[in-house]
């Protein structure tokens, strides 16, 4: 069976690993751990926890478990001093303050909800995320460089701090990797966040696995305002330290004309602009219904299908 | 398979049911639902959902499942706004929220629990626990009702708000058992409560099953001060309506004197008053020690056993 290693957070990682859980492939999700925004957020700070936010939808994507299992994981308590906090996310902190550790607990919560494959947090320490702007703001944590307008005029640097040591296991895995599957997902919040931990992009260079990079479907305004694809790949090439992608996934479909003027606000779609035979050009877009999930609802509704996503994925490792 | 059905509520629930679990035994647990202290009445108050705490512990005392499972089921989050809850009235509460039903959530935690047997909620109707006193004060609440002293001064009634209906699934437990075990548990607060819900005392009275009253083991200080077995089996009796007891299980170990002084502003230790060929006197005496369940530390340190008093129980079930 094949070692796909698919290294994101969040509802780009959730939507990739939803399609590849039909396939029959040992599959491995490393995910970052610079989420300090709502639930998240409150959980690090009243009870000094490790990020579940980003852990918990790759949870979910992998699980076997029935349909309300997910649900619940997903389920936001609504009033009171509960207000806001996913179930899922109380499950992972309770974990890790009985078994005194987050890696424990992913594991111990993978097993509740039935998951193919395994997660892996990209480290197991405190880190914040942090971005110094040209203008030399400083932007402190994920959730302030999620809703900046600013990083399109230009950064000096985004690091994580304290610079963390990264999961030994993270390291095995991108090493026995036969695949090591790179995006979608946010870019400076969670795509680029797993390269900053240290080992990590020394371990991508090293690796004897084919690597693809699949570009994200929509640049966001007021921070990768007008990329293309040339402008993603040398990006997070500068982190990796080489461009080690075997294959570049792009979008080739057009959403209808109506969704994206109503996105215009969000950002505009990214185009290819580059002629070289690594890219992949296929329709991967989902379709633009609503989902019970709320955190995709929220953050996109023009995003790639799992199907799609994966078919096109299974296609390289049919290959391989 | 004998089919034996345990009325109560709280602590005395989970102890019987513990023990009983081991056994091959039908088990059923009836829970009261009247709760409304701590975490639980945070949820009833802000969530609008029924009281978790009860049917929690009789979960994780039934619950086959690993031990980092049932010790997670009683973690109780301690700072920030979580600070008090314990995870699994949280996992009651959103399961509650998420199937629409308190008695759907109950189920299915049961199955994430691997439980033995099945828990009932006497009721699933939002009801409060009230108590008239001679004085005339009125008690609102289960947890004003613990927490009197003035109860044994005397009261006029105590009754469920609004008069609830029982859940219908209870009568069936009730008509087909072979054994109901009634007690130990808290008195004014567990025991009684259950009863008073329309439908269960005729229920009882009718039930061709034998019947097993297991008194509790200390008096409680401004409610029961004083009370001798006979004191408690009149006063249930008054409540079913017949005296319906084939057994009375009484404990008749001694605990050291330098306990029964620490606890004296408790409570003093029950004592047998009846001479009677439905009492079975028996060492009933859990161990002294602590125990990692934050519930039974609080409430009660001369407690039953759960070994010896399912030992007891299955003397009679083996007899049937």
């Amino acid at each position: 069976m094949k070692k796909v290693v698919v290294i994101g957070g969040g509802t780009g990682n959730f939507v990739a690993l939803r399609g590849l859980k039909r396939y029959d492939v040992d599959l491995t999700a490393i995910v970052s751990m610079a989420d300090d925004g709502g639930s998240t957020g409150i959980l690090r700070d009243e009870l000094g926890v490790l990020p579940p936010g980003d852990v918990r939808q790759c949870l979910v994507a992998l699980s076997n478990s029935s349909r309300l299992l997910r649900s619940l994981m997903n389920y936001r308590f609504e009033n009171g001093n509960l207000g806001g906090h996913s179930f899922g996310n109380l499950l992972l902190s309770a974990l890790e303050k009985v078994t005194g550790s987050f890696e424990k607990a992913v594991e111990e919560a993978g097993k509740l909800l039935f998951i193919k494959g395994k997660v892996l947090p990209v480290t197991v320490h405190q880190v914040r995320l942090k971005m110094i702007l040209n203008n030399r703001k400083i932007l402190e944590g994920e959730k302030e460089i999620y809703l900046s307008q600013d990083i399109d005029k230009g950064y000096k640097s985004i690091y994580l701090e304290p610079y963390p040591k990264v999961n030994p296991s993270v390291i095995e895995e991108i090493k026995h990797a036969d695949l090591i599957v790179i995006g979608p997902g946010g870019w400076y919040t969670s795509v680029i966040p797993n390269i900053l931990v240290d080992g990590v992009a020394d371990a991508l260079r090293k690796s004897q696995a084919k690597k693809i990079f699949i570009n994200n479907l929509m640049n966001r305004r007021g921070q990768t305002t007008g990329f293309k694809v040339s402008h993603y790949l040398k990006e997070i090439t500068s982190y990796i330290g080489e461009d080690i992608f075997d294959y570049i996934l792009v979008n080739g479909a057009k959403p209808s004309e109506d969704l994206i003027e109503k996105y215009a606000e969000e950002g505009e779609l990214v185009e290819n602009n580059i002629d070289d035979e690594r890219i992949i050009l296929a329709d991967l877009l989902g379709p633009m219904i609503l989902s019970s999930n709320h955190d995709l609802i929220r953050r996109n509704l023009i995003r790639h299908d799992s199907k799609k996503l994966a078919q096109e994925i299974m296609k390289i490792v049919d290959y391989l």
